[in-house]
């Protein structure tokens, strides 16, 4: 078991990489009200590992994470008779981190709360660093606040129950991080793919720590994404328009996008075409896709109005080197010229 | 004009008693959008006095202030293309500042604001002090967070057009904060009763920043209510458990609240007869309740379930002498004993 612990403005948040469920119990606080909030999911594969504490339970995918649910959990809290010494318990992927976190630091202005993570791309990514909140209509967390959890249990022996496709999904986040921070992560995975991909729990918890060391550095010093932290959306820009006009999950549209931002920085003399070409592969080897079938004006509208966007600029998250990510504002007119180009060579 | 600061964890917060909303735009950042939320009779009375930018209005009332209402402001935000560097201002009384603080604070978690107050009630309580959110069902303030505005202008020549009955309902905050921590203000409002209720300037502006000054310190110390902020519920608890059974808007709920509270203080002999005939007086002396038929297990029952309570007790604010309060928990059956007595004597 590995503890990163994470200090931002007035919190400290600790992610345990490795520790099991079972001593949820351990990091909670006692003569305290303790409300468990997971989905149906967690509840089909672990009901019998929570400990006896009432749980409000939600639905799976994406259509769950809006305003109704939250207005839902608040009801529910009331009906347990939550008060403002009560400590929640999100249990479940980003999807489940992301409302529990947000529900948690709204309901009587905020109250206490923890996560067990439960897929790779929320252990690796979504539980850690204080981002939580809901869509609204098409847009991806427009509504949210910025607060961490006191913990964040990662317990990646739950990781065997995910679907195949999102485990895969998870290592487009690794890859990121390996791509904006650290070239040794980059190198570790390219000399790791099948190991990964046969589920080796050394390369998963070496994976999953590595990302958390590098997101809680980058949040630790910009929390609310002034500046250092953009960084962390790499591929998102593109990523967040390609889920809005496609069915892609997350980790398939971050890999699209990836590819995408890497081959922009190799246009512009940023990256050699070597890295760009290393990027691409190992993003296929990991069975993750790099392009997919659009029509540029469609894609260059749904990220006009991406949540990233400040004034007409949009902040493009580019790559100097395999391991080094800068951001680079674009205006509109730029990006249009970029998708156009990325439609006739991708 | 008077500006009085208010410095929290992180931000600093500027009160401007005695501003005027023509002045606005001189708080307001440039070449930023800039997105007015208002209500319907703000718009009435003073339409011609805002500056042009875009108007958010949502309709008046206690009944106004749930989620719907936040949905609702979400929707037309990104309607309006405000984005992270996006600016809301705030117009209006208690429940619109709420509302705005509570929207510009989860909008892609979070987007500076300011505020307008233009009731009696919210320039002396609700506007100052970083408290915002809705209400759920019946339970007022459920859902919100703190966090503070960026300034808040208190345009007492606003009050003119207020309705007399909610003009007199700030006179309950402002005793209140007499009770609380000043002995001096609550001299200067038993010296100054008809004044105020002439609408004498000089007298308005000096209760607004005594309460303002007196706010802000208690806030200061304790933002997030661990503490001392809960002297400032001095006659809340007994107030938001009479709203919800009965219509009487809030300021009369506190007035009603803050004698009971009183009474309860005398019995402990915690102070003086004639401290507690001076409250119930001085709260006369404005044309505000003191007491109302009710079935004390009704009022128990809703003050049960109060957000301030924690665990068991619920944490009444009493006083030991005019200006000064204190907290003190005390048990359900203990409440209930109180109020069975106050049912019996008021």
């Amino acid at each position: 078991m590995e503890e990163i612990v994470l200090k931002t403005e007035n919190k400290i948040s600790k992610i345990l990489i490795g520790e099991k469920i079972e001593n949820l119990t351990h990091y909670l606080p006692t003569n305290k009200k303790i409300i468990i909030l997971t989905d149906t999911n967690v509840l089909k594969h672990y009901r019998h590992k929570l400990p006896p504490y009432p749980i409000i339970e939600i639905g799976t995918g994406e259509g769950i994470k809006n305003l109704s649910t939250i207005d839902y959990i608040m009801g529910q809290l009331i009906r347990h008779e939550a008060d403002r010494s009560s400590y929640l318990v999100g249990i479940g992927g980003g999807i489940v981190c992301d409302i529990a976190g947000f529900a948690a630091s709204i309901y009587m202005r905020g109250i206490r709360f923890g996560f067990v993570s439960t897929t790779l791309l929320s252990q690796v990514d979504a539980s850690v660093g204080g981002k939580n909140g809901v869509n609204y209509e098409g847009y991806k967390n427009m509504v949210g606040v910025f607060n961490q959890p006191d913990f964040v249990i990662c317990d990646t022996s739950m990781l065997t129950t995910l679907p195949r496709e999102e485990y895969i999904g998870g290592y487009a986040e690794i890859i990121k991080h390996g791509c904006i921070r650290s070239h040794e992560l980059f190198e570790f995975l390219e000399n790791n793919v099948s190991r990964a991909l046969a589920y080796d729990s050394h390369v998963i918890e070496h994976c999953v720590a590595q990302s958390v060391r590098i997101k809680a550095a980058v949040v630790e010093n910009d929390e609310r994404e002034k500046g250092e932290r953009r960084i962390l959306n790499f591929g998102h820009t593109f990523a967040h328009a390609i889920e809005k006009i496609t069915a892609l999950p997350h980790g398939k549209a971050v890999s699209i996008g990836m590819n995408y931002a890497s081959y922009i920085s190799y246009q512009l003399g940023m990256i050699s075409e070597n890295d760009y070409r290393r990027i691409r592969e190992l993003i296929t080897r990991f069975q993750l896709p790099t392009n997919f079938d659009f029509e540029p004006n469609t894609l260059v509208d749904a990220m006009r109005k991406d949540k990233k966007r400040e004034g007409d600029d949009i902040h493009l998250v580019l790559l100097e080197a395999i391991g080094n990510a800068i951001v680079k504002p674009v205006t509109y007119n730029q990006l249009k010229t970029f998708v156009h180009d990325l439609c006739k060579h991708q």
